[in-house]
């Protein structure tokens, strides 16, 4: 017997991150009794989603072309590449309007718990397209976690093999910070990685 | 300019409870990435859901067809009708073993801060399903949450008036708890002891 269109959706929506099988009736409930125009816009959405995303061939965020508007604007500076983890990563560096370069996008990052390693992350990927011969420098700006600390370790490795010149966002204390309320590791990267003035 | 499809399927996941913007985005992300087999099962479960699913025209619980395979069911009890506030609570009633009579799912209970009052809960549907003149018992099975508790007091007032004998699930469930979270032996203890009203 097939299951009813019911629990369907509600097994359905258990693909949800965090999502368990409470959480989803919960949501089933929801949608179809106070929500149903939300709900239909939702499947709309998500099929049109599947439909249209694809990755963009040269930074590898989510785009409804080949190559997206971001890589193919003339005006954005082609000799700089920012490594970010994820699209939201990428639109963080945009709104501190101080960086006028290209972007990659992992979308993830080394992760060997979860058997993510370097080829899982197409890190083939990112080295073929920093080498175009364009570009001049590679900024790693993966997070400050283990896991984004290990994967820009790893990329620097990867491309500094190739003659690339690789840098990486600094650490210290926040714009604004007070040392009183800032972690001791933070202060005490920012004086190893202090600058001379 | 209309918003591309990612930020219209980041924007849609929102209209599930409890997801809020930064939820959505890692929702929208993980489908994409990760698991657009789901994503597509999702859309087409959802689709589906709000093209067959509707409210039993006797129970009210959700169905395929316009009564449900439970209140067609000769076999049941038609002689008592039992009041819950959700199908996942008729749910629990059922697993008990405990009662073989038919159901009458309310979808929600009285909750006047949200504005829901007995007239957004269709109350008068229940009362027409409860004067069908087979029916001698209502057995309100509504949480015993201030609210659950509240929806079978008006409900006991309602019916009684109609002349209509009612009881009420006994205290054997904790006060304050749901019947969702409740073992079923405690459901069926409560049951037997129920009180007439
Ligand atoms: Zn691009
Ligand atoms: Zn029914």
């Amino acid at each position: 017997m097939s299951p009813s269109a019911l629990d369907e959706l509600i097994d359905a929506l258990r693909c949800l991150p965090g999502v368990g099988p409470k959480s989803a009736q919960r949501m089933a409930y929801h949608l179809l009794q106070r929500d149903q125009r939300g709900a239909g816009r939702l499947a709309r959405a998500m099929g049109q989603a599947l439909e249209v995303l694809r990755h963009c061939e040269r930074c590898n965020n989510f785009a409804e072309t080949d190559v997206c508007v971001r890589c193919a604007d003339p005006q954005r500076d082609a000799t700089q590449l920012c490594v970010v983890e994820m699209p939201a990563d990428l639109a963080m560096m945009e709104q501190t309007h101080a960086y006028r370069g290209l972007y990659y996008v992992l979308m993830g990052r080394l992760s060997p718990l979860d058997g993510i390693g370097p080829r899982e992350l197409r890190l083939d990927k990112l080295i073929a397209r920093a080498g175009d011969g364009l570009v001049r420098e590679v900024i790693l700006a993966t997070n400050f976690t283990n896991e984004g600390e290990a994967t820009a370790h790893t990329i620097a490795e990867l491309l500094g093999a190739r003659g690339l010149q690789v840098s990486r966002l600094s650490r210290g204390v926040p714009v604004g910070g007070e040392l009183e309320h800032t972690d001791t590791g933070t202060i005490a990267q920012a004086l190893v990685e202090r600058r001379t003035l």
